[in-house]
């Protein structure tokens, strides 16, 4: 079945928000063994018509976000209702079910909600739990559409909740099975990633081989509707790759992370400088890390490393703070006073300016230091980009902490 | 003009890889008075052809994105010399550009990197200062394709450094201007923001107006031709939501911030127990943010807060870690042991678990400490999801500084 995907929001073409909607369906879809074969924007507007209609010629099933609002530019529910002929109807029952939700948290109601309360004939309507605006279920014989409220936090558990089981029963033996294994490496390029594996995954038999650079990553993606063979290729990939294999699948470095720390039994710390509070973010994201994160720093003037983290000042003033000694420092104050098993400090520059010739944007040190063993120091000449810096940078410490938790 | 924009990537279609190339592109159209009237993700292989033939159609000018890379999967370059009729030409100057840079990284070259340097007859070689394959822009006598390559940090100094000029210079005369004013708003919901003001700003004449709406954030957003009466348009909302407009245009909260603090000569510090470092994280994305910004604390545990912040641990023990009393202890051992004018301080339930019903998850106390002044303490009650959670209250917590420091 041909699945494609309509967003809906001038928002998204203004290039005022960017579209996750994609990603969290997409991987979803996979999972019942859909694959998306094509995602359009339109604005709020006409358009909207035109994208069912063109969606409409191919697709088994669209699933289609935003304009079900309240507002006087959210007309998906009119579009979905013209494009497949149908009236819409007002459904009673549906504004009770706003005005119950206004009064729970006092607000006013106002007539704008009514629109929320149209259906187009026959539809199926989709409960909204954290907001006001129902999702619909549209469908003619040829096609299904999805039409799901804007807001993320609306949409996904509407999509989990309510969309999911639908689709799951109205297209039950229909659903097939796509085999994929996602390697996810850090610190090859990815040509070089091809060149060590491609041509002997190839040589297995029909295996889909895709590549996903980031800065400083790819991702090696092996698809095919062969169980046995998907493996097969895995395997070889892991064992040629395995050096620069952080983790699997849908897998973030941060979960990797505290899954290997929890299994263990053992705490992180961090300190971080240029990182500005990154690490720690990054690790707190995710659920079960109170257990192992107790304690983080960000000493982003020099002062703050003296006095919470204990770097002498004659270090500082020697070596600058951009440097592996001051790095190590870092590591080691915040091991010692966290008490944790391991520590992660980061410093660098950041940019784009406090850069020298000696001392370039993108520079960084990072120093692992573990309980009662050795401390480490990386060096890195990361991106001049401050974002992209922090994130890599970000990256590189926590797969520290990965290797030595492993 | 009509603009397209094409993102090419099965990634994108698997949901692996967010799509942050149209936001970014958007934008940047948005500043020649061009606007994309519709974006279309098409994976790897042979839909990109179609995609560009659909595209052409209609639009005078369409933005590729991806598939320029050297590996079996990219082909973004073939799909453009086959859609517009015309012979892939090598260049060797090209190929010799490539293996230089892999010369200055000590990288070996490989066969690979040779498709990099085939152009579409006639067509234009944009330099990639960041990476191997260069950009490339063809054109037939009705519509301009720019070919960029998909990593963002390749991609982005391209389009500002080689395709934005060329574009100016070939359009010039025919780029109009967009006058544009976004008001971006806190804690007020989209309905209430319409009824607020959409009536008067549509008495002053035609100026469209649009919602955007994210989890406790509206963007209002006020679009015409004529620059006089957007203006008054945004002077009229301003007026009338001047208590909730935490800044304007792109600005993002955490800039809003650096800036206001760095002109009164003001610092800030942090202290973050479930936000773990997010608030500290955006403040230090901004550049310049190390003039105002010099101390941090992720204080995750009870001990963490006690050892670090001197938060007694009998307010602990009688008040649980997520109390205003808490928080208001952080808040004040941040700001002392800091020095610094305004200390921020974050005690919540992040969830999934944790949560009780006396102290929920998405519960969280966020102190203001202000030099020489009163601390306040704000409870919400926010997100039981973990991510929004920590965004909405890293949200809160800056406003709360940006209203101390205004």
């Amino acid at each position: 079945m041909r699945v494609e995907i309509i967003n809906t929001g001038t928002e998204l073409l203004l290039g005022q928000v960017t579209n996750t909607h994609l990603g969290f369906l997409a991987q979803s879809l996979f999972g019942l063994g859909l694959r998306v074969e094509r995602q359009v924007t339109v604005p709020d507007g006409a358009a909207i018509v035109e994208a069912f209609r063109e969606a409409m010629k191919q697709a088994g099933l669209i699933v289609v976000t935003g304009g079900l609002g309240p507002t006087s530019d959210d007309i998906t529910r009119d579009a979905a209702a013209e494009a497949f002929g149908k009236n819409l109807i007002f459904h009673q029952e549906i504004l009770d079910g706003i005005a119950e939700k206004f009064a729970a948290r006092k607000f006013a109601m106002n007539d704008l909600q009514r629109a929320q309360a149209m259906v187009p004939e026959g539809g199926v309507v989709l409960p909204n739990a954290n907001g006001t605006a129902p999702g619909l279920i549209v469908e003619n014989d040829r096609t299904v559409a999805v039409l799901l409220p804007g807001p993320p936090n609306e949409l996904r558990p509407m999509w989990e909740n309510e969309a999911l089981p639908w689709l799951r029963q109205r297209f039950s033996g229909q659903l097939a099975t796509v085999n994929e294994v996602t390697l996810r490496i850090l610190g090859m390029g990815e040509t070089r990633v091809q060149i060590v594996v491609e041509d002997d995954i190839k040589a297995l038999g029909p295996v889909e081989v895709g590549y996903c650079a980031r800065p400083g990553e790819v991702d090696l993606r092996l698809i095919g509707p062969d169980r046995d063979l998907v493996q097969k290729a895995a395997t070889l990939a892991r064992r040629k790759l395995h050096d620069v294999i952080y983790t699997e699948g849908k897998e973030t470095m941060e979960q990797a992370v505290v899954r290997l720390a929890r299994a263990a039994g053992k705490t992180v710390a961090t300190a971080e400088s240029c990182t500005g509070g990154l690490v720690a973010s990054r690790i707190t994201n995710v659920s079960g890390s109170s257990d192992m994160f107790r304690y983080g720093w960000v000493t982003y003037a020099d002062e703050a490393k003296t006095a919470e983290l204990g770097v002498p000042e004659a270090l500082l003033k020697q070596h600058g703070a951009v440097s592996p000694e001051v790095a190590r420092a870092m590591a080691g104050g915040a091991l010692r006073i966290s008490n944790a098993d391991v520590a992660v400090a980061l410093t660098g520059i950041a940019g784009p300016t406090g850069g020298t010739p000696e001392k370039p944007v993108g520079l960084i040190y990072i120093a692992l230091a573990v309980k009662n063993g050795e401390t480490q120091v990386v060096e890195k000449n990361l991106s001049p980009v401050r974002e992209t810096f922090k994130y890599m940078a970000s990256q590189v410490a926590l797969d520290l902490v990965r290797r030595a938790l492993g």
